[in-house]
């Protein structure tokens, strides 16, 4: 089983106007309510593809209870720890195609919550062969909770992939995931910013060289998501590069969400390297199309895995 | 009692954001979110001035219960005919005191809900004094719904209160409202447009004069809200003009359920003309200062009360 970790879930509300215009009160034409955040996109993705997956996380108030609602709708399991603070929402307003974004700011996390998540994480743990934790941290959390948990995991001989930014993500790296996932943007700002204390500088190839920096970090293997461009894979000594179809377009987070799932599902199945890493770009592009995140279109999945394929890159 | 009847009722958020920008992501700084639509609002402003009321309407989803929970909470009374559909949601981005409103469309009640509804009204009914019938209607219910609320509480000689818009207002005044509330914008666009079928055109003094037609059209009485210049009151062949304190500006929505919540109370307690009118421009001042609508700052109404009186005006 997958357990995905969503410790700051959303509602994710699109609406569709004619046209935004600040300082104006607009007529919403359309409105999709749907289960969001990183963890809870990947497991909703991993569910539609038939693998066995629980989501847990911290959810609270009317709108976690909402969210709970449509989760266990849509067939998907789920093992929350309830907390006071309401459910964050984000509010997307799309008109002719562009999107203007309001994120609410999520609840407060106490720290009897959060002990209490890591006992009931704890638990659920021994139930499966792969953890993924995604996304931000709420407010109140230590920054170091993904290293918490991803040394439980590894306490109980369970796969870690880790996919968040920040302190958070950095300090998860250093409790040693199976896989990290950073996007290169974050990576470049992350290497930019403590040049002074990295002690092997990149050398060679400019893509490989950033993302070994993350293995020496402590991850047991990196993906970073070169967005359009594709992926940089690296494990040990190996390393791969896989270009995108030149489809990829569109929905940049379900895209990323999408990816996570296929290295998660690689996990699970111990699917050898490099494949893991066509598929996730396969995934990636099949997801990229699609309006909202945490939806994947088959056909194009299907259509696309043949043609991917991915690159050994001269190790640095 | 005073029954306030609400067929549209809304969850109000509103959102503080450093400055609103098109296609862009905003960071939510403050969330506030509260029971809404027009008739909830005059309800939440009567319970807060110790007046007896019982909320009624059309509510459903999980919107829908969260404004009931927040109303019980309140400790407002409410007895609402639960609907399929999901109550609609008003989300206001506020930046540097200016407002960017994006409203939902609002659920479609079938016939069935409606009939329900009568059912449920013709029953609360009998417990009140005064009925105050505000807002829009939801798609799917007749235009003359608000018409047959009004027969239906006339039959049972309840004094009723109309302040609603387009068809659902004019069919409404058609059936005799005690008191049917208007704004000067409403009354000008309608009379403009219905200048062939008026037999008596507006003569005299430019704001009586169209008053007057709300009056031949069927209501009993009209207040006509002329926003920050005061309001116009007109029953029989007594006319009244009330100027508001110079200080009103801000909130208009909360103002004008202010208005409409003094002159519920008005006829509840049988206060005679035209004192009613002067009550009503006091809360709308003292409702205008207040960020968002169902609130009236008590210490702003007492002390504009007694400056404020209405001058009557010549018949026409």
């Amino acid at each position: 089983m997958i357990l995905t970790v969503t410790l700051n879930p959303a509602l994710d509300v699109t609406y569709t106007v004619d046209a935004i215009s600040a300082h104006a009160t607009h007529r919403v034409r359309h409105v999709v309510s749907q289960p969001g955040g990183k963890g809870v996109n990947v497991a909703r993705i991993l569910h539609a593809v038939g693998e066995p997956v629980l989501v847990t996380g911290l959810l609270g108030g009317v709108t976690g209870a909402f969210v709970m609602t449509q989760l266990d709708a849509a067939g998907v399991p789920v093992s929350f720890v309830r907390i006071q603070g309401e459910c964050r929402r984000t509010v997307t307003v799309v008109d002719a195609g562009e999107a203007t974004g309001f994120w609410e700011p999520g609840p407060t996390v106490t720290p009897a919550e959060w002990g209490r998540f890591v006992e009931h994480y704890a638990a659920l743990v021994r139930l499966a062969r792969v953890v993924v934790l995604s996304g931000s941290l709420p407010t109140g959390l230590p920054a170091d909770a993904y290293a918490v948990l991803i040394r439980t995991a590894a306490a109980h001989r369970v796969r870690t992939i880790l996919d968040s930014s920040g302190e958070a993500l950095w300090l998860g790296i250093a409790a040693r995931p199976d896989i990290a996932k950073p996007d290169a943007e974050e990576l470049a700002e992350r290497l930019a910013a403590t040049a002074t204390v990295v002690s092997h500088p990149c050398i060679g190839d400019d893509d490989v060289g950033p993302a070994r920096q993350v293995l020496r970090l402590g991850a047991r293997a990196v993906v970073v998501s070169h967005g359009r461009r594709g992926l940089v894979g690296l494990t040990g000594d190996q390393a791969w590069r896989v270009a995108a179809p030149e489809a990829i377009t569109g929905n940049a987070a379900g895209a990323g969400d999408a990816c996570v799932a296929a290295l998660a599902r690689a996990l699970h199945d111990g699917t050898p390297w490099p494949a893991p890493l066509a598929d996730a770009v396969a995934m990636s592009a099949a997801a990229a199309g699609a309006p909202v995140a945490g939806v994947v279109d088959q056909d194009t999945y299907c259509r696309l895995r043949p043609y991917i394929a991915a690159t050994a890159q001269a190790a640095t």
